[in-house]
């Protein structure tokens, strides 16, 4: 089913709708130009009065417990990410609500993976209406195919603590599994057979949602210390057998990579730092967890050992490797918004250095300032970057929705913006003339490091000027694009429908690109 | 300037008006029986594209950053009272309101002290309007006097938070003082010369008011951890050369009580306690700062080193006694509320079993339930008592308005509660036919323990049950009364003209009393 509605040309240039799901939108304006008016999401006012008074809020099942909050046909269920591939609880939620008969549900995930492929029969059966989240992997294709019932949104970490909190997406129900929670909801991911280090990623769903649903597998006499979720916001709470499977939970991505060729671009990406004086005492840095960006905070570690100086602060994802950055005292704090391994895991638990943060104190874009904008240097990776330095991280050169946007986005707000990517993947050249989708502006991002050369944003004169005299490949973005073309050939641009089938938000709320429905089932 | 409106009898019979300052309100109703309609209040949306990138929101001034936050004639400006007799911030407050020619502004503290007496010179020129928050000594006095320009409301550290909560206080600029901060307004009170603690008296203004200035003498580079405060909430940060008197600050009540009579009153409620079996292994208190309260936590602690047993929990305000217990491992955590001591700043800083909580989280009546019916025993004061098992703790018997609600109102929602008073005072006596002030409804005070007997709430037949073959000198509370009369003879009551001067809310918002100009100054 096509989206009726008329499209309209955006500030990134691209053909947007002004209604998604017969809800108005606001094409993308541009970086910080859309000014939200309003007021923020004012969930109803509770009263003790309503809940038991020795806080025991135990329901027998979550079949109960959903039944209790109201669970009805249209409504919104949000879920988190925390437990990643190893996730039982959505795929709970889903089944209890088609035993109840229940219809049309948008589901809205912080992200959703390829253990969520079972919930297809339940978008099938129309049980769940669309998914409003990340989709990486099988759901992704699966949206690709035009064969979700409604338009799917996918939104940055930050973007959807922004669209929670200022109402664009308004939570009925949100279901926190937990490694560790008390019968009163407060809850953390520290413990227990299911940890998952923080639950950040819920925070949004558990101030804004008007019912609660905590479920654990490990109930802990009260007080649960932390309470990363507070047990004031929560009306139910759930005992089950197993709301994660540990060893898809600490999924191990943390793989220093091998390729010759990754480790020369990081190995470069942490000398242009170097000589860009963007490693400085007390700098900070944002790396994530793939095998380049392991490799480059490595490179980082032995620069600071050299200079004898230390980070500030380091924004996680966390691993064993940043852990044992800030064991050495390389790092002064870790500020993490999830841990990929036990190593993470251990050390947000007892590391008072190592801080869980949100999408609100980190990347919410609709708050006073977020942190984003305080990270010296931000290391990411993208599918395309286009001649304008726009980049894509959702969609594969072939057209394919295949993962989600993370914190992506929120981050390209750091004051030097790095992508170090190799110049071609599968023979498929990674520098486009135009990216498939545009998730991030070209004006936010800084520069391109590939295994070939350096291009530097050309808006960032003051960074040309710094690496100019050092030995380094610095090289125009066509140069690159042109590089790549010789080697690989011109690559073929996919063929879409007119559908729409999913649509990329920016840090505010409004639109920069879609996702079309693929036209060649390949 | 009497209040014109009609007054109505209230489910606790007091008198009330049904509008104060000229908003609507609501008569108490009676334990759990108003319920709350509509949504909690909801701020302005923010953009990051209005503060600054790097997150340095620090201003030059006090004054400054109040008129960057639009300060202007009638707003509402709050503060806390982590700083207690040593703040130096409120008193600022209103210097620059009044050198900027401000007028009829509404002061929302979360209590005020008799270092704020300073500020009656600016009640008296209608710089400030009123004070709604708690009033410890002279400014209560002021209140009572009737010299206060409008009407006085005070309300329990839940009830402040509830209100704030649900839009009945709009706060338009939010001032904290913080013993340690960053520019970007992250905040505690853990480090710095003018450590306090805890800044959980602060939460609700960050969270709700419109804008929110952070002042602290001790700016540490960002991330300030642990962020109580959480920056991006924050509006300004200002760096000014003091924010409090350290040694004022960390006040020093923390003396255990030497009175004979006291002592006696201690030990007899540390035994009733021992035989009505609220004493047991994983039970939780909490017990103020108060000498009588301290030695019966010392009592606390001889049973359960004698029995072998362990708290669960323990709800502060801490104090070093406290501190010892949960070093001793007497008890698994201290949920703190407020620290009054350095042991206390020391531990809640470096123990994580020593946990900061919040009026959210502890008190808050519209939230989905709060920790302070999960309390077994909570040890409370009063001024008087009445044969109803009412009680008051904001007036004297003569009139005065001299004390604050704190958390009173809330801790009665403990399991037991126990009321461990003289019984009389300056030959004054507690136990009334009738309190001059009615704080807390009868039906939820159990137990009040004196020198000279103890009387259990008729309702509480199990208590009277278990206590029953105990060796205690159970009367009732009409035998109390007598007796205290015997000896000091039947009290006069004060007299007050007709002017409202203050209203007492309940945990719910509603009006359980009010508090009359005395009539004659003495």
């Amino acid at each position: 089913m096509a989206m009726g509605n008329k499209l309209v040309k955006n500030a990134a240039g691209r053909m947007v709708p002004l209604e998604i799901n017969g809800q108005p939108v606001t094409p993308y304006m541009g970086v910080g130009k859309y000014h939200p008016r309003g007021i923020k999401h004012a969930p109803p006012i509770a009263s003790c009065a309503d809940y038991p008074s020795d806080g025991n809020k135990l329901v027998p099942s979550l079949k109960e417990a959903l039944k209790k909050c109201g669970l009805k046909d249209g409504m919104t269920i949000s879920t988190h990410h925390h437990f990643r591939e190893g996730d039982l609880v959505a795929n709970m939620v889903f089944d209890c609500a088609s035993e109840l008969g229940v219809k049309g549900l948008r589901w809205f995930p912080s992200a959703s993976f390829p253990c969520h492929a079972y919930l297809m029969k339940y978008l099938d059966d129309g049980t769940i209406s669309h998914i409003e989240g990340s989709m990486n992997g099988p759901l992704g294709r699966y949206c690709s195919e035009g064969k979700m019932n409604k338009t799917a949104v996918l939104r940055s970490h930050g973007g959807r603590y922004q669209a929670v909190q200022d109402g664009e997406v308004k939570i009925d129900i949100a279901v926190i599994g937990a490694g560790c929670a008390d019968t009163f909801g407060n809850a953390n991911g520290l413990e227990g057979p299911s940890a998952s280090g923080g639950l950040g990623f819920a925070l949004a769903d558990s101030q804004y949602a008007d019912k609660v649903i905590v479920v654990t597998d490990n109930l802990v006499p009260f007080p649960c210390i932390p309470w990363q979720i507070q047990g004031n916001y929560v009306d139910c709470t759930v005992q089950v057998d197993k709301v994660g499977i540990p060893e898809k939970i600490i999924s191990g991505t943390t793989k220093v990579t091998r390729s010759p060729d990754r480790l020369l671009i990081a190995e470069m990406t942490a000398r242009f730092c170097d000589v860009t004086g963007i490693i400085h005492d007390g700098f900070s840095f944002q790396a994530g967890a793939g095998g380049t960006s392991l490799s480059i905070g490595i490179y980082f570690g032995d620069i600071m050992r050299k200079k004898g100086i230390r980070a500030r602060f380091a924004r996680g994802g966390s691993n064993k490797y940043l852990v044992s950055m800030l064991e050495e005292g390389l790092v002064d704090y870790i500020l993490d918004g999830q841990t990929f391994d036990l190593d993470g895991v251990r050390s947000i638990r007892d590391n008072p250095g190592h801080v869980m943060t949100s999408p609100f104190t980190s990347y919410n874009y609709h708050g006073k300032g977020n942190f984003a904008g305080m990270v010296d240097v931000v290391i990411l990776g993208a599918t395309e970057v286009d001649m304008n330095f726009n980049a894509n991280v959702v969609t594969h050169s072939d057209g394919y929705l295949l993962h989600g946007l993370g914190g992506w986005q929120n981050c390209l707000f750091g004051k030097n913006v790095i992508l170090p990517i190799p110049l071609f993947r599968d023979r498929i050249p990674v520098i486009r003339e135009e990216v498939t989708t545009i998730c991030g502006p070209g004006e936010l991002i800084d520069v391109i490091i590939t295994e070939r050369g350096i291009a530097i944003n050309p808006l960032r004169k003051d960074l040309i000027e710094k690496a100019r005299n050092a030995d380094l490949p610095l090289k125009t973005i066509g140069q690159l694009r042109e590089e790549a073309e010789k080697i690989c050939g011109k690559p073929e641009n996919p063929v879409f429908t007119d559908k729409i089938v999913a649509a990329i938000k920016w840090v505010d709320g409004t639109i920069i690109d879609v996702v079309k429905q693929i036209a060649v089932d390949r």
